[in-house]
């Protein structure tokens, strides 16, 4: 594998996944609309601290590494710009060189609305993230059937798509014995927002694709991720990726640990005994690097659980409270009522093996880990606005 | 039930629906967008014989019946019409007066693009198709959540979504035993086409709004529909159905009557042992009648199989070429090789009772029925093309 494209090279885990690969001797390439950036400003979500552009980011990049991110600023729901990305006809916003990579042999699939909340703000809202995240999926499962069947699709799903089933949760497949007759199917899905229906309906547009046309997709079933620091953003400051701590745009285990500097109570909705899985931000890095060096074969949709442990939500807000207590916050717990339609203790089993076979070591997350976010949290204190923490967006 | 509102009015099922409910009483409210005829204007798929704009066809329904279909053309795509539609911000382009009827009790959801071959003939049909399909099923959704949570949606998706598994297909719901425990879920479902992806969507998302908000929806998993008069067309010819014969946007069973009439050897797809349910138009009619006299209740999604006999392609091109020989046609059969990528003889076992139990009174696919869409094929013999019947869109 030598050139890897990534769709939503700008976002909190699109920008450190360049970075790996870049590092570690790869081309590559990040495209990027700003969506992110650009709807943290419209609904004021505030950011822990302020990130240089992407073109910025990039020629940083290489000013300290002396490696090459190409750079396209442009929209993926456009049918031509990810054809572009196949067929060479595309011009970089920042590179060397203007020369056309050739075609990915990786494609990291980013490029989604990655909020539950932000789908349910209102009509619009739930319209913005249903279109964005079809279409840029099937603009890109078209490129490679026209342009490109070789090339191995990682795409982000969520965990959020199994929902809480009462049946333990494979890794994406399940045989079903059914009036003694036997098949193998997706594992069924129901996602508890618009924003996880549509990534149940992504795996279905690209599962055709798979079917039909031979494609290569790995689909990643990622959990809710925490994290700041990556070992390259730690090279410099000014590589730091985007940290939301809002209820939009932050995850839970974020969000808690800003809430616990800046003295807000943690917000736990309803009981807490909601369970998911979760993992480090460098956790994701590994998994879909591991991913791409093992490749999905033509026709396979391979589908990992990528979590490396399950916690509830009030599991979650017990460790933070131990931790912010002792580093001498005075932390407090407020059971929300829930503005979620989630059930509030449910059985939760989801098995998670692939992606250690394949070979990632998994971060847990520790006290050690867990003092190591507030470290960084409370560097930026002066930064946390605590008026957009909470602002109660109902499903 | 009083009021009822029929998205994609204008259609081969949409306007004999709006004719339907109109003459046994019901106020009928009916919108479209004219996608249908514009794309067979655009596609140059040609029609049995030409039919009058949706205004026109109001008009005379109203000069002969004394009844009135009111008529909006629009997108259903733009969420403020579709959201006028509940809130009375709304202009009709035709109606006796233009006072708001009021919130409809009923919606009955054609509103979608329904050919399977049309979302493969390229990327743009693909993306045309997805958006068409989701955004108007999200615009509905979010407008029953917003102004009419207690109106029954009967909405049209297809036997085509479960594909062809190797066990039986359920209507709609099926429990799952695994690893000793169990849970009831959506039947599996993998389309085989970009389009029949679409309709597991639409149901996804709708299978949200019924969780989240309590919605009722009836969801009639149709297969593909035959025959060209219902009680209302006979009325008055100005009053017929729009009919296609093309492969993009005919049905197998009146494709074949036109290509015995015109001459044109019988397309059979590769084997022909491919295996589906069928219904005659008069059936759908009578079944989104049924379903609507008793809606599903809040919080349910109501799953019925909308078919009421199965048929390999093969015993459908026997039947027809036997029907037609006696009517003095040459009728020759084609095995064409398959531009569609799917089993051509597979195991096939739906079960479909719920609409029977409701009162659905079946018509058969009998000789004598398919004698009588012969009569009135041959009597259109002039307006065949036969330069658009095949046209070759691969998969």
């Amino acid at each position: 594998m030598n050139h890897v494209l990534i769709l939503g090279g700008d976002g909190y885990l699109g920008w450190p996944t360049a970075m790996y690969f870049s590092i570690r001797g790869h081309k590559v390439t990040v495209v990027d609309n700003y969506f992110r950036r650009n709807a943290c400003k419209e609904l004021d979500t505030g950011m822990l601290y302020p990130i240089p552009s992407l073109l910025e980011r990039a020629k940083i990049w290489h000013k300290i590494t002396g490696k090459e991110i190409k750079v396209i600023v442009g929209d993926l729901n456009e049918p031509d710009l990810m054809r572009g990305l196949f067929n060479g006809k595309i011009t970089y916003n920042w590179s060397l060189n203007n020369n056309f990579t050739g075609i990915p042999e990786t494609v990291v699939h980013y490029a989604e609305q990655p909020s539950a909340p932000y789908s349910l703000i209102d009509y619009k809202y739930a319209d913005i993230t249903l279109v964005n995240n079809l279409r840029v999926t099937n603009n890109l499962m078209w490129a490679l059937r026209d342009y490109a069947r070789e090339t191995h699709v990682v795409k982000l799903g969520t965990m959020g798509e199994y929902g809480t089933p009462n049946i333990d949760i494979e890794e994406g497949w399940i045989e079903i014995e059914h009036k003694k007759r036997k098949d193998k199917f997706l594992f069924p899905r129901q996602g508890s927002s618009i924003y996880h229906t549509t990534k149940i309906m992504d795996t279905d547009l690209l599962w055709f694709g798979v079917r039909i046309w031979g494609l290569k997709v790995t689909d990643l079933m990622q959990g809710p991720v925490y994290g700041i620091e990556t070992e390259e953003t730690k090279i410099d400051e000014s590589l730091n990726t985007i940290f939301n701590y809002d209820e939009v745009f932050g995850t839970v285990i974020n969000r808690f640990i800003v809430q616990a500097v800046s003295g807000h109570p943690l917000t736990i909705y309803g009981k807490g005994g909601q369970t998911r899985g979760y993992l480090n931000i460098k956790d994701t890095l590994q998994c879909v690097y591991k991913s791409a060096l093992s490749p999905a074969k033509a026709g396979e949709l391979r589908i990992f659980n990528q979590i490396m442990e399950t916690f509830s939500v009030k599991d979650l807000a017990k460790k933070i409270f131990n931790v912010g207590n002792k580093r001498d916050h005075n932390v407090k717990i407020d059971h929300l009522e829930n503005p979620r339609k989630e059930s509030e203790s449910h059985y939760y089993n989801p098995v998670y093996q692939g992606l250690l076979n394949i070979g990632v070591k998994p971060n847990y997350l520790t006290d050690e880990v867990i003092n190591s976010i507030f470290i960084i949290v409370e560097k930026h204190i002066k930064n946390i606005r605590k008026d957009v923490i909470f602002r109660g967006i109902k499903w």
